[in-house]
């Protein structure tokens, strides 16, 4: 039989597993090669707009392999209604049988992706932080700041969004749950007085110049995961002493460091893959003046392990 | 909240419903460019070997969109489980929430297959049929004849299958169903006596030649979907008066048309799409002599078509 999970068991669920672990090993896998991940299925539509991905993969000779689907419909909150929505779903590399639905509308893929933004910072983040500086005031600038709890003691956080409610909204929730909250007048601001960056937006315009970036700091671009978006000028890229795709295979065409492919300010044979620096953190070594940058697009990957978690601690 | 349906409300529901109507409108939406079907993501495992296709896709401004998840694991049958599995999600185009899981096992696949057949046959097929022909004794050597009923008076089935057990299961299975089933020693024997033949097999190498297929023959190949799988000598398609794609798109790659195309026995302006002839039966006009074959490789509109009606029945 089918185990179909609601979102409120998988809440429960997941509050107490330990996700760093499982989603570090599926990187390594991956960099190393043990994965399988096909390209994102993609439908979009125009009247209401929106979009659906569908990832999909597995790590081989392992016990599942993974379907996810989300979308994101922009209009949805006139409705009433959440943007994003979706699903994933396991199965058996051993018959192909579904075994469990996990009826997670997207909670397993912020979870997923706030971690991989801890673990990059793990990594890359300088040893001392001020204060984090955050774009952006969605559901990823709350997880991504709470996931970096255990990686800094810092509890300062410089805040820059477009709506002045949102902002509002922002600094009351995250007050709620001990961070010191400022907003800023502007993206450079933030900037100019944080050292670990994390850019969760939508834009399609960049956010950050090149001259905003001091030395020592580190960001995590997680916003921009389409050919489209774009949040950091390629020239932030073109100056960073470490450039690092959670996947290389879809920075290419995705996200921030496609950009500065295309734009030259990177090379390929330059850039790092977080999997390879897990496994080897020597591959890093940061000095106080270090940039670095974590271009996150989403690797099916990750989806795979956290719904391998939820499943095994589910049994 | 997300409707669950299982495999045996599916089948209640669907024994009531007339699908050919439903199923012709998705062929002619789709060869008029009205359905967006991107291709097939695949996931391919070694071992056990075994392989899991997502097809999806939908009407351009209809109400929803469908996902469809089918996986072959061919040595289950070892362990008492059927080779094929899946499921299929119907989601609102208007704010891409989960409305239905469709827990059909493949179910409706097999249904909306066999409508094609009987909607080739319907603008294809001679008008007198004095044996129908079948090659391969699996589901859908049973549902494509089964499915034949409105189409032909005739109940004379002449088949060939490699396993002799399988042929008597299948004589004893289709003569409960009101058929007269007469096993044949091989494709040629099986091409040489029927005028309308079905091809259902995984073959990779072609099983009927060019000199077995007499004049005044209709085909429908629905065994071949993939690259490798060929049923038909290319040469059978080179002689053809009539060659149809079910997806002249997806044909280009797969199936019967895919082998004829690279050995360039036919050229592909002179394909037509099934679409076209249901919406313009005239572009065909059959003497006693002409050959006609088509080829169904299964396209994505059938799955958002059948879906559609189940869940609209449903309702």
């Amino acid at each position: 039989m089918v185990q179909i999970v609601t979102l409120d068991e998988i809440r429960e669920v997941t509050a107490k597993l330990d996700l760093v672990g499982p989603i570090e090993a599926g990187f390594i896998a991956y960099s190393r090669g043990e994965v399988v991940v096909p390209p994102v299925g993609e439908l979009v539509f125009d009247d209401p707009p929106g979009d659906t991905h569908i990832k999909y993969g597995f790590i081989k000779n392992s016990d599942t392999y993974v379907i996810k689907i989300a979308s994101g419909f922009y209009r949805n909150p006139e409705l009433g209604l959440s943007s994003s929505s979706g699903l994933m779903l396991v199965f058996s590399q051993k018959t192909g049988f579904l075994k469990t639905i996990l009826l997670d509308d997207g909670y397993l893929t912020n979870v997923r992706t706030a971690i991989a933004g801890q673990i990059a910072a793990k990594y890359l983040a300088p040893p001392d932080i001020s204060a984090i500086g955050v774009l952006g005031t969605g559901i990823q600038a709350r997880m991504q700041v709470n996931s970096l709890r255990t990686i800094t003691q810092c509890r300062k956080v410089l805040v820059w969004g477009r709506s002045a409610k949102n902002v509002d909204n922002y600094k009351r929730d995250m007050e709620k749950d001990g961070f010191m909250v400022q907003p800023q007048k502007s993206p450079a601001d933030v900037a100019g007085h944080s050292e670990l960056i994390i850019t969760t937006t939508p834009s399609k315009v960049p956010l950050l110049k090149e001259e905003d970036i001091r030395p020592g700091t580190h960001i995590t671009a997680m916003g921009s995961d389409t050919p489209e978006k774009q949040e950091l000028d390629v020239g932030i890229l073109g100056k960073a002493d470490y450039v690092v795709a959670d996947s290389l295979c879809q920075c290419r065409g995705r996200g921030e460091i496609s950009k500065a492919l295309a734009a030259g300010h990177v090379k390929e044979e330059n850039i790092l893959e977080l999997g390879k620096i897990i496994e080897t953190p020597d591959l890093v070594s940061l000095t106080e003046s270090s940039i670095s940058i974590v271009d996150l697009t989403g690797v099916a990957v990750q989806d795979v392990q956290i719904a391998a978690a939820v499943c095994e601690a589910l049994e």
